[in-house]
């Protein structure tokens, strides 16, 4: 019997780490599949389409809206989020464990809805640091800065209902906790059960 | 604030491996803290009064329990073990891991009681991994033998009501998932949310 694809929900404020801390999940884990967004926010610098994102047009996705595409969708800083139901019964169905990066909104959507998973929130080790990192990003604005580190603050105290909380402020050791988070959620007796079963024949 | 100190229950049937990963652990946690359970079965070779036991008569343990010293206690294959209420009780106060390597009818009183911990259950690889295991070691005797092998396939039963279940097939692996259950446990909101509500004043 093999067990359900887990569903691993990750969110972070902007600039606490969460891409880096991803990319390092899926090296550490290659069957993880990473759950590809669809978005109307035009690609970063090195972005590819397909592999960071879907980069849809606003009128095609506004398209999946209205055919209910998407388990949960949202507006952030004026583009559109959404991830495809596909993405998530796709996870269920074939065992494979998913990995999605997802904002707190669009978390709280899946919660809301029942959707088993593992909630992980990623923490920058203050606001003053979450600012440096920000600042240090080129690509955005001072402007841009300001209205990310307000939203952090109004994001962080969504973090009391994920199931775990990961400080990012050595990489190395927030990268091993959330590894270690992924390892155990493998073990629990709701995902062995089918298979201790099985090999005892209880 | 500080997080409570965290209970690590560990069941296996005998021949599991538990002695060893428990001690794995210990070495790689070292502020987990071993709880030491009281016993009135002989010492085998080896062991060590206070270290691996409190060997007490089987008088001092019956008057123990008259003074509902014991959180739980029990009789196993003619033997009687009991954890001490006091000992479950500096964890909470003190914010020490405790690790507490008892049998399933220990750790399921201390379930129904609605003790908090971590629950977990060490599992051989199969039953003939196991008898294998039980033979190759020089102090039991044959009928011993059959007797923890009966008792070990009623007790494998009981894994559906534990958090994490541990196949200990090899030990090097069974030990980094038994340290990844511990690592994450560390991480949950529960234990978190104190120490992030104090640093981002939330």
């Amino acid at each position: 019997m093999q067990p359900q694809g887990l569903l691993i929900v990750i969110s972070a404020p902007s600039g606490a780490g969460k891409t880096t801390l991803c990319r390092g999940l899926t090296q550490r884990f290659p069957a993880l599949q990473e759950s590809i967004s669809y978005t109307t926010r035009q690609p970063r610098p090195g972005e590819v389409d397909g592999v960071d994102y879907h980069f849809v047009p606003e009128e095609a996705f506004r398209q999946m809206v209205a055919e209910h595409a998407f388990i949960e969708w949202a507006e952030v800083h004026g583009n559109l989020y959404g991830t495809a139901l596909a993405t998530i019964e796709e996870a269920r169905r074939s065992g494979v464990d998913i990995l999605l990066d997802i904002d707190c909104q669009g978390a709280k959507t899946l919660k809301q809805r029942g959707v088993e998973g593992l909630f992980v929130f990623v923490l920058p080790p203050s606001l003053a640091e979450l600012r440096r990192r920000l600042e240090s990003r080129s690509s955005d604005e001072r402007e841009v800065i300001e209205r990310r580190i307000v939203r952090a603050t109004e994001e962080i105290r969504e973090a009391r209902w994920y199931d775990y909380i990961v400080i990012n402020d050595r990489l190395d050791e927030a990268q091993e906790l959330l590894s270690a988070i992924v390892t155990a959620s493998r073990a629990t007796t709701g995902r062995m059960l089918g298979q201790v079963a099985k090999m005892f024949d209880i």
